[in-house]
């Protein structure tokens, strides 16, 4: 089978999408149920009903594009992503999985196929936890990860709870109807980009995910004792941001300490108050972030950061208090999914590796309830969440072809 | 002599003062040239019009408040400090300098004295660096350490020039008029609390303060590459923040390896970009202060903290901007307003012991100019620029009888 997308209207739409933004391009910014995030969704419901496809959005504004199977009995295959963008992203994290999604069954309509199985473009909502501090609210809500009591506690940073964003937002209904029942789908597939340096690097151009990394998000208040920048003498101090920096290169030290490649941990935010340059730190609120494929090997960085953390509080006087934002299981992609993208691979003539996925996708929340799985393609020195975001159109375009073969051969 | 403050007055006065402020107590807030600044100014001068001084500002608002003596054509003496505060600081530090010579000359006053030389109150203008970002604005113009072109740049964080500033605050003429010819007067004295410990813990009620630390701020520019926390893996990292810890770590390492007590350095400011949990962090601008008592000494500390940068960059890929903001230099205090403050305070019975400011002050500039130095009471726990600031009213009263002796004998 020859696949054939058309690849021009593809690009044409992703720079659309583009255009919905809360920041001036090349960046984009697009929080979940910002104007820009609703004004994208509207748009793109347009474009889902164009191409025949049946609209449904569930009390968190996940949107659900159905293309009818000839057997609608049958459980569905699904595929799809997020469009929301933290500030000053770029253009292609997520919506390749959502307009590509869309672009493989716009093909697979017009060369004709009738799939048995109906086939499901899903947006998730919130991927990104710029809003409300935990990524990936849609799927973690669908997957039954995150109990609707807990999301209902959720708040932005402006104190409005989401129940009220998104009855706001138009979506209404108890948060409890939005969890899948188990098994409600044949498979998922997500399309996206790498988000990582390794595709580009190897020259291959398709990545089949075996594995999506466990993220665990630490928070630490560090408490000292502040004091005049002047008038304080070295060994009388308890500086808070001496010791949060000697954190961070322990945070550092743990990750590397594994010696497994798939390991990485990150401090990406630290706050000092009172932040003056002629005062002493009183108080650092930091954040750190680690993530592993293997779930062990993830919890004994966290065992030695905690230990790390001990020995710096006793050796500075000052406190370390640590608080779990988040500490999800990884997921393994599902057999049936991985072998059906490579087979389609193949038939395009495409080379593929296989690689874990260090980021965290939907995919990671839709795993638990349905087999599921992802395709990467390459996107330019790894960059992402940045306006500098670029993947190539001549990888969209095999992005999205094998995608359509596989959803061909899981549909059928 | 016996000299018997009115202590009631003078903390009832305080109180006052401190609640002109943009914080709700105990916070003081009072930015130079805020409202609550202005009103403070106003009350005051309303208190040296009833002690019968006469009151002259110059353009950039410094304040003078003249007791006049028997022979006017002698260089008086002068005595004060500052009222501005930064944001959430506390009542003490500035004000004690201030309204102590206030009462101390009503003292004076009402003990009968006509002293031969006049005394002199000066309210120095913005003393913490807070809207201009440069501490001792008044006194480096008064000193000349601070030229009137250099001053004319400076702008607040709203983009509002010194001369908008000043000029909206009332205070015209150009800036070349407020320089002090040098030797204009025969003495200055500050009395201040410490903002340090050492008083406190040593049970000595008063220092006198032999030299006064020599600040330098760096300002530190750090570029890295940014990245998806989950998809870069740790070898392939150049991470702002983590170049940021190190160094950090280098300025107190530089501090502490001079073995000197006297040598302070401090990190209070560290700024992350993006910022976000889930990137590593691109840039990061961090600022570092460094002060003794010893120009070489201090000089070897800056080199030291510009080798680590060196080193740090290179190991870590990342690039380090160094921008020096202010690097004066240090001061001694003068051998006769020394030697009248210890002289005071054996009149009065007290202990006293001499001792450096490592603290920032304007005797630091007046001291360019004219003979100064500088008196200080211990403060609670050594704490300053925070709400819990504290100096007991004994200690306040210690420190006026002392000043009150010193100026008399200075002015005889």
């Amino acid at each position: 089978m020859t696949i054939e997308i058309q690849l021009d209207r593809l690009m044409h739409e992703l720079e659309t999408l583009a255009g919905f933004s809360d920041a001036p391009a090349p960046a984009v910014t697009r929080v979940v149920f910002s104007e820009a995030d609703l004004r994208a969704r509207e748009w793109l419901k347009g474009l889902f009903a164009e191409a025949g496809l049946i609209i449904r959005e569930d009390a968190v504004g996940n949107t659900f594009a159905r293309w009818q199977g000839a057997d609608p009995a049958l459980e569905p295959v699904a595929s799809g992503s997020h469009i929301d963008a933290i500030p000053q992203a770029g253009r292609y994290d997520g919506t390749v999985g959502v307009l590509g999604a869309l672009e493989a069954i716009r093909y697979l309509q017009h060369a004709g196929l009738r799939p048995r199985r109906s086939i499901e473009l899903v947006l998730f909502t919130s991927e990104e936890p710029t809003r409300f501090g935990i990524g990936c609210l849609g799927s973690r809500l669908l997957a039954g990860s995150l109990s609707p009591e807990k999301a209902a506690t959720l708040r932005d940073d402006r104190g409005a709870s989401l129940d009220e964003v998104r009855t706001a937002a138009g979506f209404r209904g108890p948060l409890d109807s939005v969890r899948l029942t188990p098994g409600s789908y044949h498979a998922f597939v997500e399309l996206h980009i790498e988000q990582g340096p390794l595709l580009e690097q190897s020259g291959v151009p398709l990545g089949l995910v075996t594995a999506i990394a466990a993220p665990a998000t630490l928070r630490f208040a560090i408490e000292g004792v502040g004091g005049h920048a002047g008038a304080v003498l070295m060994p009388g101090r308890r500086d808070a941001f001496l010791a949060a920096a000697e954190l961070a290169l322990a945070v550092e030290a743990a990750a590397r300490g594994t010696g497994a490649m798939d390991t990485v941990a990150t401090v990406g935010v630290c706050e000092i108050f009172p932040g003056a340059v002629n005062s002493i730190p009183s108080r650092v609120r930091m954040m750190a972030d680690v993530r592993d494929i293997d779930l062990a090997r993830r919890d004994g960085v966290l065992a030695a950061i905690s230990k790390s953390a001990g020995t710096i509080a006793a050796a500075r006087r000052v406190t370390i208090e640590r608080e779990m934002l988040n500490c999800d299981a990884p997921a393994e992609t599902a057999p049936l999914v991985l072998a059906e993208l490579r087979r389609a691979a193949e038939e395009c003539g495409l080379a593929s590796v296989m690689m874990v996925s260090r980021a965290y996708h939907d995919t990671l929340f839709m795993a638990r309830a349905v087999p599921a799985g992802m395709l990467f393609i390459p996107c330019a020195g790894g960059i992402s969440h940045r306006p500098e975001e670029y993947a190539a159109p001549a990888d969209i375009e095999r992005g999205v072809r094998v995608l359509a073969g596989a959803l061909a051969r899981l549909a059928a």
